[in-house]
């Protein structure tokens, strides 16, 4: 082929996808079985199955809309997300089994487990969007699959070492994202956001709250009423304060529609990480407006200086929008622990804790970050050129004719 | 800045927002706390949860994306609908718990305040629909707050004076919006519909009966069921009706889009304002039926007449698709609650109310509609000039470069 | 009118409409009422509720913007969507119910046997898929009428002479498909599949676990949470599966968007006919996997022999999206229980049963196939002709001015 195409992924990705799929399918076959006994921990299956569907739509939809906003390349953004999404979500119920398995020979699914996979396919997917038309689908399977590894090693470590309650350690989604960011790219991108991304950005919001309380405990009556309040407040605030310290940022006063949607979900972030710990109103909503004002900050002054000082670049500015929420969201929930706690023995033991969790996670993303860096700069993956990126002829056929809407 | 562009709003839309958001927080600070008792009224979280969900839905998605069909004002009418819906949905928490703040000190909210607040929120942005793009954000926020203030005093209002049940008084919501529309106005706009507007009203359709049925109580069994039912068929048959009506008044039998929408949404309307009294599934069709023929009839004659008449202009009909069918829906209640009732005299004695509770409303909406008009008139807030009326750019900053899609 | 204009529907789709829904209400009038007694067959109304609301939002949001993939069809993709399933929806409830008011004199309806009549709504939209586009809403009303009463008529048959559980014919819907194909056709399309398309697959895919779970027994516990992990699973590994295949089928090995689409739901229709056999979740994956294979290989040859051999034409591959995945289920529904059954004598009278009920619903899908044809040839209907086939010029009027967004 000549060298103005992108490399054929014919002889790479379908036998990639179909090792990968007859694989699971074997592994299912042998070591997975349905959960019939339906009353788990006094969660229902009719309680549970909405909140379900919220997240599943949030993952597969939102995530699959906020992917179409480079203008050529909608086909590709929510056509690789699906993809990803569905892989990372096999992979992440066989992962998350590994303990029930050596411990009765069988992984056994429910409702949850789904779910649970589901997140970590999350954690894939805003992983991806740091990369996001600059790499072909394999690269993003094979980021998907490291990630979702990393994110169960190091939920695990944490549990094992620290004995985190399961919560908290999933809420460390958002922090891990850090580490990833590191490999390549030099690329221009002509960004062009589209309306299809605002709405995408809506449908998260929408159900953000589903998000994150979903695993909260039922058997504390309230919290998960507590949760839902919380997470709709901080991301009420996070919108008003982004529109504002956005206007005031612009020197004409306008506002930046990127801005906008990076900022909600920075509130979200951050009250994702710092829920087990907010119990008023209030806090919540300083969450919020805190969140949005170090991400629209972030987000105008931060991008531009990653370029020049590490020579990378983040197509959907995870830094500010993951990172530093996540940052805050962790640091608030120390604050906030600390001012419930009585004595100072607990408050200085909590904080001893809460810190070697973060640093265990940061260490961690970091390896993984430089390991996935490694074997995607590999040429066997068949990077495609730069001139070819963010370009959906690179990967798909269009029988009759392209249009681009 | 030369006077060809729009005022900046540097100066006056960020510090409102900020100063807004602050007090919100602060008063949410001392007086809003989380309800612990979460099982009020019979409504577990559970129950109440999904339907929260689809209000949540109509009032941030179906609602952004019907705000979009105007070709250059995608960006403003998705992002400043969000600011509105999250503004006003903090402000009607703060306004609806007043009473209970009166009493006990503090306001305690739970899901089913976030799910009135919202409603209230639903009502200001169809307000808002009025005006759209021919204000800048400042006067949406404006109207909104007036707006929901004047919901939540005319609910009072009939609380107080006519023991009218909670349920009713919110139902007013559709008719209150008819006061609102005086204000001002002469711009021509180049109305151009879009596919997404389409897809807007397929969102409110979908998730209408939720917004129906939210607030049925759930002591009576099978009222929810009922409501949920009859606003189905009410949508189901206004769309069919609306189809045969458009395609009967044109010359060449076409259908016009705009009449599918609106009147299916007329529907939807008469049917929650009348909702108390249906009983039967062919009460609930034929008010369906009515309310399609009278708002296609109203929107193919009456917006230009308005337009000569009073020289107002209605960007999203709102006329037509809200205020003829909520009177519409108001007559059906009276009618179908007397053909219920069994002696003359508790007939008409609710006839009385119901028509006292109507003129309270009016009154209470054209008094609202006045201040606001003045208020709004009001030079301070720097309007966009003619022609820079539905123009996303006076508003938006595109990074890279604006793609309209 | 000139003959380069689409003849006017006004004498004809007008009055239609109108007699249809006024003779809707009458009937309604006389022969429905809802429900009282909420609990029936241990299922309750918030139980249900959500799973209703996800059914309703795919055959409303879901077909609707699959329908918009025809770049000049948009308005009527979506908008003779939402007329056909809110009138086969009201046509289904009432043919549903005659048994029950053959008995009792009356239908009652529940939030159940709107769930059913959607589904059968479902039916017909599939079906009308075949012929979207070189036909008028006239067409397609008569089309979902005969299609829902061949629906119906077949449960029937299938329940009274060989007892099938009222489940299992239900999952005839998709095979049904097949028929009605034979009809007219001979125009050539412009196929130009936009981004909304997949979008509305992505809903589709979303809410699948919900419509196939939803009249699941809930008696047995864990049959829901059965189907919809099988659901999900079949689902995620024949979108993978149809990733490979479609880029091992292309020269370049490019994917194409439409195998990606159709094989997904490929996945879908085997799993849900063959759920009921289905027990363990590596038999989902299997059958996903062997449903993508087959639908892209089918996609890929059959449709261009198809056009050849019977001079007809399927402009949504209806075929091999619904026709081949459905037989496919149907065989897997088949060996599954054969594997289950402990001695010949069950499995050989299951599988005569098995086959018998198969062959009742082809030959009645042939027939009402070639009744459907014989009808929509009548000129009385006014078809569309060649050249203003597939353009909404023909049925919308546009305002002020077209957009083609």
């Amino acid at each position: 082929m000549a060298p103005q195409y992108a490399p054929s992924l014919r002889s790479c990705l379908a036998p990639m996808l179909l090792v990968l799929q007859l694989g699971f399918i074997l592994i299912y076959a042998f070591y997975i079985e349905i959960e019939s006994n339906v009353k788990v921990y006094g969660i229902t299956f009719s309680n549970l199955y909405p909140e379900f569907q919220d997240v599943n739509v949030m993952v597969i939809l939102g995530f699959g809309y906020m992917c179409t906003f480079l203008v050529r390349y909608g086909f590709s953004g929510s056509g690789f997300n699906l993809l990803v999404a569905v892989i990372a979500t096999q992979w992440a119920i066989i992962l998350n089994g590994i303990e029930n398995w050596y411990y009765r020979g069988k992984i056994r699914i429910d409702l949850k487990s789904l779910v649970v996979a589901e997140m970590c396919a999350a954690s894939a997917l805003i992983s991806i969007g740091v990369v996001l038309g600059k790499t072909n689908p394999v690269h993003l399977i094979l980021i998907a699959l490291l990630e979702v590894s990393g994110f169960v090693l190091n939920e695990w470590l944490l549990q094992t070492l620290l004995k985190v309650p399961p919560l908290n350690s999933i809420m460390m989604l958002h922090i891990l994202r850090k580490g990833s960011e590191q490999p390549f790219e030099k690329e221009k991108v002509d960004r062009k956001t589209g309306l299809f991304s605002i709405l995408g950005t809506l449908f998260l919001c929408v159900f953000w709250p589903s998000f994150n309380s979903v695993l909260v405990d039922n058997r504390t009556p309230g919290r998960r009423l507590g949760a839902v309040l919380s997470t709709y407040l901080a991301l009420a605030v996070s919108a008003v304060t982004a529109a504002a310290v956005s206007s005031l940022s612009s020197p004409k006063g306008k506002l930046n529609p990127i801005h906008l949607q990076s900022c909600m979900l920075a509130g979200g972030v951050s009250i994702g990480v710092s829920m087990p710990a907010v119990h008023q109103p209030w806090e919540a909503m300083t969450i919020g407006f805190t969140a949005a004002v170090v991400s629209t900050i972030g987000f105008r002054y931060l991008k531009s200086h990653m370029l020049l000082a590490f020579n990378c670049h983040d197509t959907c500015a995870v830094l500010s929008t993951h990172g530093l929420p996540g940052l805050l969201g962790w640091l608030a929930h120390l604050l906030l622990q600390i001012k419930d706690c009585d004595d100072h023995t607990t408050a200085i033991r909590f904080a001893v804790f809460h810190i070697c969790s973060l640093l265990i996670t940061i260490s961690l993303s970091l390896c993984m970050g430089i390991i996935t860096g490694l074997i995607l700069k590999w040429n066997f993956w068949r990077p495609p050129q730069d001139k070819k990126c963010f370009d959906d002829q690179a990967f798909w056929e269009f029988p009759h004719l392209a249009v681009q809407k």
